[in-house]
């Protein structure tokens, strides 16, 4: 609970390189995610060439942070396991949101850089990593050791739930 | 990690009712999910009445696990909300995952019931709950305490992972 309820979008690295243990024990931390019909529909890209990172804020209006990133994983749905179809961008989701909840439970920073459904997004994602047709990059997570620090955010708000109707 | 390590599906639940507290620590960590912009395009209805939860398993091929979990969370998608156009799947499957974790977490057990993007499950939904035009019923979390045990999965996959490129 203690990583959920602090999890702040981080943009904000110092120099220090990520582990690649840690790495691994993010990408597991995704696999774990529900999907429908357990299809599991994702694959991950690490990125930590920086001539490649520093192409991504060249074609993305919100990904400057990534220029001081150390690394980024590039989640990405495979269409060719989406047994359910349409259900790819929920799993994936989830599995974004698992690696976000992992990192801050390490005490790393990232934050969710939206690609999917923006078309000239997901189109330069694939030419820049040559990913074929059958993959989207859905969503890119520039990660590091913070430097910055966020208070956890509270946005509950009880006017969204309501009871057995609306 | 070992929250999101451990957690499985769900299905089957005793009779003992969920506190309410509880219910809203579980909506607490949903409305900590990350969205696009922090659009927070999300609403939730908790549904314990017993009428309505029986008439989920006559709609939906995959609810049957409803007839016996003594509540439920509905999350939808508030399109109002939806600011940063086509987001909104990916805000609320974060969401619900958060949700799923902080289930694990707190030793309750649950399990992801797709609705959308399947039309004729979101309307029996906001006809069943009286739900706006405006709202899409995304997913349903029927959720109790556990009738089964269920070691973790090992979906490890390290085939899924790839380095700087295809």
């Amino acid at each position: 609970m203690k990583a959920i309820l602090s999890r702040r979008s981080i943009r904000s690295y110092t120099a220090q390189p990520v582990p690649e243990q840690l790495l691994i024990e993010l990408l597991e931390a995704a696999m774990c995610a529900p999907s429908a019909g357990n299809e599991q529909p994702w694959q991950f890209v690490i990125i930590d060439r920086r001539d490649i990172l520093d192409e991504i804020p060249k074609f993305h209006p919100y990904a400057g942070m990534v220029a001081e990133a150390p690394v980024a994983i590039l989640v990405c749905g495979d269409l060719l396991r989406d047994t359910h179809r349409g259900y790819w961008v929920q799993d994936c989701a989830a599995a974004t949101e698992n690696i976000l909840i992992a990192v801050a439970d390490k005490g790393l920073g990232a934050v969710w850089v939206g690609l999917y459904p923006r078309d000239e997004r997901v189109r330069a994602m694939r030419a820049l990593l040559a990913i074929p047709e059958s993959i989207v990059p859905f969503a890119l997570i520039p990660l590091g050791y913070p430097a910055e620090d966020k208070p956890p955010a509270n946005r509950f708000d009880a006017g969204r739930i309501h009871y057995n109707g609306w």
